[in-house]
């Protein structure tokens, strides 16, 4: 059930049902010479719709651009300041727990953004809890990050082994090209590919990473691939969400 | 040309051709008992990605969710704060003309959005000239309301009259219908719709605008109706395109 | 009766019989070779006292420094940021919310300034809201563009035609000649002046404007017509004010 | 010279010759049963025009609204939070210095707003070095209390004595009687009238200070009085701006 | 009693008997040639912690880093921003107005920070009132500087006449020595000291005070110096603590 | 080498030689029935000044308060907003910078900052960045957790197994005892004590954890142990550090 195509009846019969909500969070940021800039968005965004059908959840609008200041080297790129997403989260949750929700389940696509929305939550609940909003001290968010599902980091060990790497990799590039088969690239992957170090800024970023992959081979990515880890996220995460809604 | 669809070096290469950028804004609202939540962004996404491919411009990711404070006393509506979306517009902004970007064409799905999106092309021209971020003073912003072409509007007369409304609108509904003609809605439009009042807070609109429609019969809209606004849209918006990007 | 030149327990009796109350808003901003720099908060001024004295109305302190970034590359121009000026406006309200006061009647003499003062007007209302400010559910702000009176419009026309122009008007000029006599300036006013350039930052204004006019010809202005055009929209904006009052 | 009465040429040719600018700075807010609302902006006002005249200096227009928040629990009151004044005097001095303006001589009518003019010049100097603006270096602000002014404590101690009290001064009160002569005002003074305390929070005023007061007895105050208060500010007020001029 | 050596339910039964607690505030900024960087630290929680025990109050935690802007010239200085620190007091202030204290005496180190603290609790004290914090209109704050104890002041003047001067005095620095006599520093103080000039912003300062001090001769301090500015603090300040509790 | 209490002109020395600089940060939070409510900040403090003589490091100012919102239903908390805290952090770390530090090497003694301060490098590495501060794209921060060192945590494990907790553990509160032998504190542990449960808000959080800890038992702690753990965490620190300076 997709937020965007209910009406507003049918948002309060849900919530006469269930005070739950999946929210899709990515990033548009480069992901090397063949990764699509909307990779971390497009991985959450098709996770997250699985998971809501798969138990019947209110799945809300996908927040296309996060945090991606260490990426602003390369062209394309969009970020938001950590501030200004910890008042665009602020303004979403604030906004929901209004109607009536309570439990937040946050499909994340993007390891850059971990932080800013954990400290975002914080800052959410101070605020809700100071401004008496309904139910303030019932509201409860989760952080999912579907790149970190167990039975996706084992297939993904399985199928590229190292060269799975820590940005732009196989695993997130195959999710892709299942969802956008019509989107895959081809480009020049030179064997020899930057990692193990640390991120700083933007230019000390592109300097150390020159052609913006973190150890990873996309080269080896398939459409095929992208299938079974989508179905494994939906299926964990799937559990994850129904767990978060039972819990007190 | 999809920036999520998109790769680093595919945008570098863009931009030794063109410094133009189609960015969609929509909102996240109440459409009255039959209109989607997300109607205005899936039309100022839908025709921004028509304009892109007419005109072969860069399409960047869709803001999803606006201005729509007055709305919230709806359940599902949610709003950044003005204060919010100025700072997205001009990390957006900023980050796009740090890559090399100069003319930024919003298309506009919401009315609500744009006394906020002006202001924050106002604050963003100082907020880059302070920066000495790259070809700052040559930055410009176009706000492209798609519900405000002429031929859409007088589309919309001739099909609907009086009963065109301002909120809900059946010109509107009609192009959600022809997007997503799996997502028609049915349900009771009481033939006394409320009209005339002006826009204040949230507690205040509802108790004006019981169902959530400004005057609007939404019950008029078909999916052909959205066809052809639809193409109306992208026609004058292309046209509008192409002419801002001559503009010196 | 003006603010200024009230006590408290006058206000606080005035707050017995209404709650309206009168705020002009000008700028601070170049406006042209022979144009004052107060012209839009010495325009603004006036009427709103005008107005005040005509309906018996509250006029609040005047609002002197507005949005005009655009204007900054000539020097003496002053401007709020959006975002600042959001903030000054939330203040304002507020705090005369707190007072008792419900409708806010802005006669405002800057085009600059709208998209900011709406943004600011739903700022508030929302901020109102969350905070339990008394009676918040019922603050109503008004935006009354003297300059955008249908009587005041059709004068100009009349008057200058095509070279009332859109910025250093005649019609604008005109008044402040009559509010200062002693401050009518003469200065070289070329025939070839720019008109037709959208705005965007400050540094292109002025390549695009160079002496700060926008297709005008304030060489056409006389106190006489100022005096004209004052009475004209004195009596429309208190049309306007009387019936934003009476409006539920 | 004022600044709302110049052309942009006008000052240009200024800035040619000094770059000092005078600002009058007030706040509108309750003065007890008898003074107006407007007091500190009005002193603040006339203040700055004699000094101006007299040392043929630009002078910006008034800031009327200042850090009143003690004063809030009287209806009529209006006060900017200090972080929202703060930024209102960044940007004032910001767009002067980019003018050209490096002195910057605040007239000052209220006590309440030291405290705020400080910590906003302090911060105003790093943002102006932050962004390179033209002169940061050399920008200076002069924060000048006429109410301090030696002359002006000599004459109230010498009018008054202890009944000059510390806000709602007869002094005060007796300059705007001088300016505004058709605004002066009779009402109750309760000849036992509350003093001592300090000032924390709006209701912890009120309750301290019931009518406004703090130990002053404004009923002694007479335009003549003001016209002396006057003319003994503009004189002092004249030579410390010509010293700051001076000043390296 | 310091907070930071102290239980949450012996704080909860410290509140059963007092709503005081002393805050000490310094800076961290450069204090001349052979000044500390901590100075105004050191002094401020030595003192604190001294006046904690004579009067059985609670102390804070120290607040290390204020408004030291103007020395940001000097290595090793580091400074708040006064927008930042009206927050970071407003957040201390609430958090503690929370937990049940109502009477905040901060024990102050550095001139350079009685402006902003003066500014973050007017701030305050609206926020609190804003958000219904518990007891919002019984919270108090007080600033006591110790440097500015008659008793202080007095001995300074006895020891060191002029060459107290304002910055890196010799009084603050003897305290530091009787705090930390194993950091007593020697260095070269230039006889030709620079005094009496204005402060701006870092540059400026630097070009006035080439190093650092203003007209002090820190020279002359001496632990039992310190000692006995040590007591004279604590004595006065607690007599002020006192008399600050008994008040209404 | 403590930055508090050293010279500026000592501090250039150390610049010649170093760009390193550690920093600790703390939190002011409840830690159960017998735990210091300084715990964190005690442990960070302590670590940092041993690592800083091992390593002959420059060790700044303690940040005492960090990011606790979620223990502010515990009397004697104090906590940030996220949103202040990384206001703070930004501007510790431009103020150093532009004294010419870039090796920013934070030990860290609370959980609860983490995300906030992964998120606030962020937001500072961009703002130095955009104002063009000397060196800003080599400034990089370092997030040291004492708590996480890996023979700190096989020590803890070794010593309480399960009952280590992970909030109030016996292993801080051991080290606390042991700098803090005065301070030990008695208190009635019940056996049953919370664990298992997510953080939220704060009053959800007491409602999970009653007495304020989190899984431990703080009655396992001696003196002993806190000496063991001080030693181990500034020995691997000590490590870290310095491979940190290695790294370019």
């Amino acid at each position: 059930m997709l937020l965007h195509l209910s009406t507003w009846p049918e948002v309060e019969a849900y919530l006469g049902q269930s005070q739950g909500i999946i929210l899709p969070i990515g990033s548009t940021e480069q992901h090397g010479p063949t990764g699509l800039i909307g990779t971390d968005a497009i991985c959450a965004e098709a996770i997250a719709k699985g998971v809501g059908e798969q138990v019947k959840a209110m799945v809300g609008p996908t927040i296309n651009v996060g945090m991606a200041l260490h990426h602003l080297d390369f062209p394309g790129s969009i970020s938001l300041r950590p501030s200004t997403l910890i008042l665009v989260l602020r303004d979403y949750i604030t906004c929901l727990a209004k109607s009536g929700f309570t439990k937040f389940f946050f499909i994340n696509g993007h390891g850059g953004n971990m932080a800013t929305m954990k400290a975002a939550f914080s800052e959410t609940y101070a605020h809700l809890s100071d401004f008496n909003v309904k139910n303030a001290d019932f509201v409860q968010c989760y952080l999912a990050n579907w790149f970190m599902c167990s039975s996706v980091y084992k297939l993904a060990k399985e199928l590229y082994g190292d060269r799975e790497g820590s940005h732009a990799t196989p695993s997130e590039v195959a999710l892709t090209q299942y969802v956008y088969p019509e989107a895959i690239k081809q480009g020049f992957l030179s064997e020899n590919v930057a990692s193990g170090h640390k991120i700083y800024g933007a230019v000390d970023f592109r300097r150390r990473y020159p052609d913006g992959r973190m150890g990873s081979d996309p080269g080896l990515a398939t459409p095929e691939h992208g299938k079974r880890f989508y179905e494994l996220a939906v299926e964990e995460l799937s559990n994850s969400y129904l767990e978060f809604l039972k819990g007190n």
